[in-house]
């Protein structure tokens, strides 16, 4: 594989810095939410790991982070070398479309030929250069005219991700790999995952997309009329004094829509959606049992640390330990099990369960306990 | 049942306030041993409430309790109606044939015809009333010639207990329930333990001994000759200004064995051992599953938990919490599972894995890490 060569012409590349990661918690938690946490050991934020990514690509001055008010001085502390220009907090979280909705009509409003790439900043890639090829062939396919997403080539029957079946393959210069999305498919249970992972033909879907932004925001005009005014005169005020009070007059009437029913499966249907093919390792670390498998490299039966100076004796045991308040941790016989220790609040599930962590999140919203989320 | 009137001629109670409880370890330390803790949730520590159980038995002035130095200040501030005559600080741990049998010297050179029962500080008892019968029965046997235990009459085929057998009735005036011990028998296996249950005649050993001093020091020095000698010349330096300089002297050369094998099995093999039928609910809490089915009243699916001011939020768990930190633990789909969180330690593991809590216990002694124990 041939490294790449400086950065994309016209490419810029959005991180959405948002969502608390309900699931991890009491890890992840409103005031320092999943992107903000290392949870790989690799010494680096999930958000600093995304900017190393894609800075290869675009540039410092091509990476627009957008995040909420709460998270300003985490995000400037994480990523030093973030221009101001290309910070955009939301005053209240608006879900995907309003987020790179904006960040796309600020930078097209700069640069009509701008090319954006979103990327969430709370995935975990194990291969930056295998995943940066695979977001130059979706940026050739971006500039021939298609709103492009990248398919992970599926390892297991997931049956906690959504699917992409791939269509026709494209003949697009610099895009060996790219397809036509046929269609999108939510979260299957096992028999059909086990299908799709025989069938050859499905991919993960890991929620990047890369477009000319004119077209994401074509796209977005033609199902989300409002939306895309809204953010266009938000973007046109963007650069002036009058910011603050468009922001402010605006941004709590729009819409609150994923970016996958706005744009994604709109233009699957119309035959404007590529995919390309990534086979590099991914995971969304969607909970606790995600967090095991990442850090024990799949094997099943280990034992997996988490946290700086963690001191866990174990006997017998196998799953997961987030170690956060600096207590001695001991398990004796307890399999595939999740602890997850921190100063104020102690989380014990196993990975079977992990995915109904929320429900306690849900009950201490009910019993009016914000301070422990 | 009538009440018992007042307390019974020369009678003293001794209770030996040792051990750690290493099995019930991140909550039992040896700086704050079971007997310590207030392991029912009733208020008091288990050691004060041995002593309200034995109280109008025996009164306040009837009452010795041996102990370990580091225990003094806890044990005086537990009891402050224990008489200072009464208080026998062990220099270091020697057993409890030598904890009881210098309790009893010593009881003994004050009052030749005293009659001692011992009672472990430790141990939960149900039904005080009733265990207050049993013991008047079993000083009835004690004042008739028999060193006497009390056997509990098994509910389940427990296999954490050592059994005995009962032999012939006795008539002794005053101990309808009192017979021979035949033989003790180890703690068994499953299949032997329901066999000791279907039998009728297995009671569960409770490790409690009640006889005439003077019969307890002369089984004693038939079997362990120089712990006797050993213990009566430290008895009778006690009460003189001697005492530092024999305690001194002597203590460190005492053989360290169980009073169940220097004093009860030989007793019962030359047929001078009594049982006296008991059936009231005991148990020693010997490991968290105790704890668990003890606090839940052996529901089983229930969730036990013992803490003041426990913040726990559990979604289809069960087992135990032991909360001393004040954290907000949260359980989701763990069974039978046993979590002790304090504020330096955490434990988990199950009801099943509860006995091999102890290996922890080895490991941090082996790490060095002594002040975790």
């Amino acid at each position: 594989m041939r490294a790449l060569e400086g950065v994309l012409p016209d490419f810029h590349a959005i991180i959405p810095a948002g969502g608390v990661g309900s699931r991890l918690w009491p890890l992840s938690r409103a005031e320092a939410p999943k992107f903000l946490h290392d949870l790989t050991g690799s010494g680096h934020t999930l958000l600093r790991e995304t900017w190393n990514r894609v800075l290869p690509l675009a540039g410092a001055e091509g990476i627009m982070v957008v995040t909420g008010h709460a998270h300003r001085a985490a995000v400037e502390e994480q990523l030093p070398d973030l221009t101001k220009a290309n910070l955009v907090l939301e005053s209240e979280p608006k879900e995907s479309s309003a987020a790179i909705g904006l960040a796309a009509a600020i930078l097209h409003s700069r640069n009509p030929e701008v090319i954006v790439g979103s990327f969430a900043a709370d995935h975990v890639i194990a291969d930056a250069e295998r995943f940066r090829h695979t977001v130059a062939e979706a940026v050739a396919a971006a500039r021939s005219g298609y709103i492009t997403t990248i398919g992970i080539e599926p390892t297991e029957p997931a049956t906690g991700f959504g699917y992409i079946r791939c269509g026709a393959p494209l003949a697009v210069d610099g895009a060996p790999h790219a397809h036509l999305v046929d269609r999108f498919v939510e979260k299957p249970d096992l028999d059909t995952a086990t299908a799709y992972l025989e069938s050859g033909d499905h991919l993960w879907n890991a929620g990047m997309f890369i477009a000319r932004a004119d077209q994401l925001l074509n796209q977005l005009a033609e199902t989300q009329p409002e939306l895309h005014t809204g953010l266009l005169d938000i973007a046109a005020a963007w650069d002036t004094p009058r910011r603050l009070e468009v922001v402010t007059a605006i941004w709590p009437l729009l819409s609150k829509i994923a970016i996958d029913y706005s744009v994604a499966e709109p233009a699957a249907a119309a035959g404007r959606l590529a995919v390309v093919r990534g086979d590099f390792a991914w995971d969304d670390v969607g909970d606790f049992s995600s967090l095991a498998k990442l850090l024990s490299g799949g094997r099943a039966g280990d034992l997996a640390i988490l946290g700086e100076g963690a001191r866990v004796l174990a006997d017998s045991s196998s799953g997961v330990v987030v170690s956060q308040s600096g207590r001695l941790i001991s398990l004796v016989g307890v399999s595939d099990i999740v602890v997850v220790d921190t100063p104020d609040a102690l989380l014990v599930t196993t990975r079977e369960h992990a995915q109904r962590v929320k429900s306690v999140v849900d009950a201490i919203r009910q019993a009016g306990r914000d301070d422990l989320l």
